[in-house]
C-alpha cells in the first residue's frame, strides 16, 4: 500500500472514525484504525464491535493495499500534520511509514488478519430525515437514559418510526423523556432500541444543516448514511417500558403555565442549598397565582416566589430539582405547561400549545412525610 | 448590619475574594468571607492565612456591622443574583438574610470572634509597575516552580527589585526560568520569595491594562494595591538557589538560531512517541545547517528535520521535550537562540538580540549511554 493525501483530510477522517475505537478492550486490535487504499480512495474504519464508523477520503493511490494502525497514536500524530501532503507507505515488516516535508515517522501496525470482519447485513428499509431534526431528536431525550446497568434495556433509546413521524423515548426509571420530529421519507413502520453511546456519537457527527440523511434499519443494525461517512450500530434486544401506558394516565388536577427562564433561575438558586443536603430536593407550593419554591439545609434556607397561571387545585409537592433543570435545558419554548395529579403521581412538562405534542417530559415526585 | 447593593457588584467582589478562601482547612471559619459595612462601603475579605484578598464595593449602609458568611455557598448564590438589587440584613441569631425581588435566602454565619485577625504590618517600601508588565513577569516564569516539597523554597518565585528593573526567577531543580521587566518607580533594592499560589492569584486578578499598580513590601508580607482591591501574601523564608552562579557558566560551544514555531511543531510530534515510552525523551542531533529530532518507542519512531543556523561545534544531546515546549509557550519571539556546552551541561534559550536580556530559560539535558 502506498498513497498520497492531504493532511487536513486525513486528520479530519481519523478524528471522526476514532470515536468508534474501543476504549477498554481485552482485544488490542480493536484499538486500531483499518486503512484500505483502493481506486482513488482511502477508506478509514474503526469499531468497538457495537459502534462502527467508516469514512472515505480522496487519495492518490500508488499501490493498493490495507493495514491496521494503532488508533490513538495515529490520531494524535496526524492531528499535528494538517498543513502538508502526507505519504503513507506500508513496508515489508508491516510497518507504516508516514512522510511529510523532510520528516517522517514509522509505526508498527497490527496483524490485519486479527481485525474483526463486522458482518454489516444488507439493509432494505430506511427513512429520511434532515440532519438538524435527527440531531435534535437525539439531544432532546438522551440526557435521561439510565446510567446504571440494573435494567440494561434502559441504557438505550426507543425509536418509533411511522410514515411521517419519528419518536424518541428514554427513561431512567425516575423520569421519562419523549420527543417527535417530522420525516422526509419512510418506507416502514417499526420500532427499535439504540445504545446511548452510539446515539451520542451519531449526534456529534451530524453537521448543522437541513440536508437529508438516510437511516437504514435491519433486525440487528442501524446505519446512518451521510455519503462519505457511514455510522453503524448494533441495536439492543429486549422490551422497552410500555411508555404509552405511563403517559396515558391523565394528570389534570393542577395545571400551571410558567415562564421557563424564571423557573430555571429560581430552581438553580434553590438547588444550591439542597445540593449541600445532597438530596437536591425542592418543594413546590402552588397556590393561586404564585408558586413558592423552598429548599433547606443545616446552613440555611431559600424561598423563591414565581408568578404562574393556575388551572385547578392548589398543591404541595417535592421534586429532585436536577430532573427539571435537565429537561428545561433542552426545551426552547419561553413558556411551558406543568401538569400535576396530586402529590404522589408523576407530573409532565408539555408545550403550552398542546396540539403540537412536540415533547413530553415526565418526572416522578419525591414523597414527603407530612 | 443592613445594606443595599447591586447584585453585579457583589457577585464580582465575592468571586475575587473567594480565591483566598482556604480549600482544605481544619479551621472551618477560614472557609468564610468576612463582610464589613461602614460609611457607604461594603468590604469583603477572605484569607487562608497565607494569601488574603480585600475588595471594597459601594453600598447603601442602613446599619453598620459585620459578619462572616460561608464562602463557597455565598459565592455560588450571589453568582446567580446579578440582575437585581440585593439587601443583606444580619439578624439576631447571627443569620444573614439575603433579599432580592420577591424572594429571599437565609444563611447561618460563622461566629465572628473566631475569624483570624491578620496582622497586616505597615508598609514603607514599594515599587510601581504596569499591570501588564507585572502579569507577564509572573506568567513567564511561574510554570517552572517546583511541584513537590522536597525543597520548599523552590515552591516560591524569587523577585529581585532594583531602581529600574524587576527580575523573577523560578526553578524546579531540572530547569530555571528568568525574566525581567521595567519598573515605573522604586524606592528600594531588595529581593524576596513569593509563594507560587499567591503569585498565580495576583496574576489572575490583574486586568489587561498599562495602568500602574503599586507593590508594597515589608519583611514578611507583600501587598499588591489596585485601589479597590488589595492582595496580601506572606513571603517565604530561606535562601533561594544561587541562580547567578548557575547561569554564569558560559555555554558557547554550540549556538543555534532556530524558528520557534517550527521547532515547537516538530517537538510536539516527536514527543507523542516519547510520551508512550513515558520518558518524554527527544534526541537533538545538530549538524551543519540542520537539527534532526528523533524519538523512539516500541510502536515506532519519528525523525523531524529542522533548518538552523549553527555557530560552533556539532552536537548530539537529549532532553525532556516538555521543558522546551513549556518555555516556548511563554516566548513571543519568532526566532530564538539555543546555547549548548557539550552533551552533559545545561543549555539556555535566549533572545536572538542578546543585548535585550529579556529572558533566559535554562534546561538540563538527559544523560545518554553511548
Amino acid at each position: 500500500m502506498q498513497i498520497l493525501c492531504e493532511g487536513l483530510d486525513l486528520a479530519d477522517a481519523v478524528l471522526k472514525v476514532s470515536k468508534a475505537i474501543a476504549a477498554k478492550t481485552t482485544n488490542p486490535v480493536l484499538e486500531g484504525i483499518k486503512l484500505v487504499a483502493e481506486d482513488d480512495t482511502l477508506t478509514l474504519f474503526a469499531t468497538d464491535l457495537e459502534l462502527s464508523i467508516e469514512k472515505k477520503i480522496r487519495a492518490q493511490v500508488k499501490e493498493e493495499g490495507s493495514c491496521v494502525v494503532p488508533g490513538k497514536f495515529f490520531s494524535e500524530y496526524v492531528k499535528k500534520l494538517t498543513n502538508d501532503k502526507i505519504e503513507l507507505t506500508l513496508e515489508q515488516n508491516n510497518g507504516l511509514k508516514i512522510k511529510y516535508l523532510d520528516s517522517e515517522g514509522y509505526i508498527q501496525c497490527f496483524a490485519e488478519n486479527e481485525y474483526p470482519d463486522i458482518n454489516l447485513t444488507e439493509f432494505k428499509d430506511y427513512f429520511g430525515i434532515s440532519k438538524n431534526n435527527l440531531r435534535e431528536l437525539i439531544n432532546k431525550v438522551i440526557f435521561s437514559v439510565a446510567i446504571d446497568d440494573s435494567r440494561p434495556i434502559l441504557r438505550g433509546c426507543l425509536i418509533e418510526v411511522t410514515k411521517d413521524v419519528v419518536k424518541a423515548v428514554t427513561s431512567d426509571g425516575y423520569r421519562l423523556s419523549l420527543t417527535r420530529k417530522a420525516l422526509t421519507y419512510s418506507n416502514m413502520e417499526t420500532s427499535f432500541i439504540v445504545p446511548d453511546k452510539s446515539l451520542r456519537e451519531i449526534s456529534k457527527l451530524l453537521d448543522d444543516s437541513d440536508e437529508q440523511v438516510n437511516v437504514y434499519v435491519s433486525s440487528n443494525f442501524l446505519m446512518v448514511d451521510q455519503g462519505d461517512i457511514k455510522i453503524f450500530t448494533r441495536l439492543l434486544e429486549g422490551e422497552f417500558l410500555n411508555y404509552k401506558q405511563i403517559i396515558m394516565a391523565s394528570n389534570k388536577d393542577t395545571v400551571i403555565t410558567v415562564n421557563k427562564a424564571q423557573l430555571v433561575d429560581s430552581l438553580e438558586r434553590a438547588s444550591l442549598l439542597s445540593k449541600i443536603g445532597q438530596n437536591n430536593l425542592v418543594k413546590f407550593d402552588i397556590k393561586e397565582d404564585t408558586m413558592l419554591l423552598t429548599s433547606n439545609s443545616e446552613i440555611g434556607n431559600i424561598r423563591e416566589k414565581i408568578n404562574i397561571v393556575l388551572e385547578g387545585k392548589d398543591l404541595l409537592i417535592a421534586f429532585n430539582a436536577r430532573y427539571f433543570l435537565e429537561a428545561f435545558r433542552v426545551i426552547d419554548d419561553e413558556f411551558v405547561k406543568i401538569n400535576f395529579q396530586g402529590p404522589t403521581n408523576p407530573c409532565t412538562i408539555t408545550p403550552v400549545d398542546g396540539e403540537k405534542e412536540e415533547y413530553l417530559y415526565l418526572i416522578l415526585p419525591v414523597r414527603m412525610i407530612n
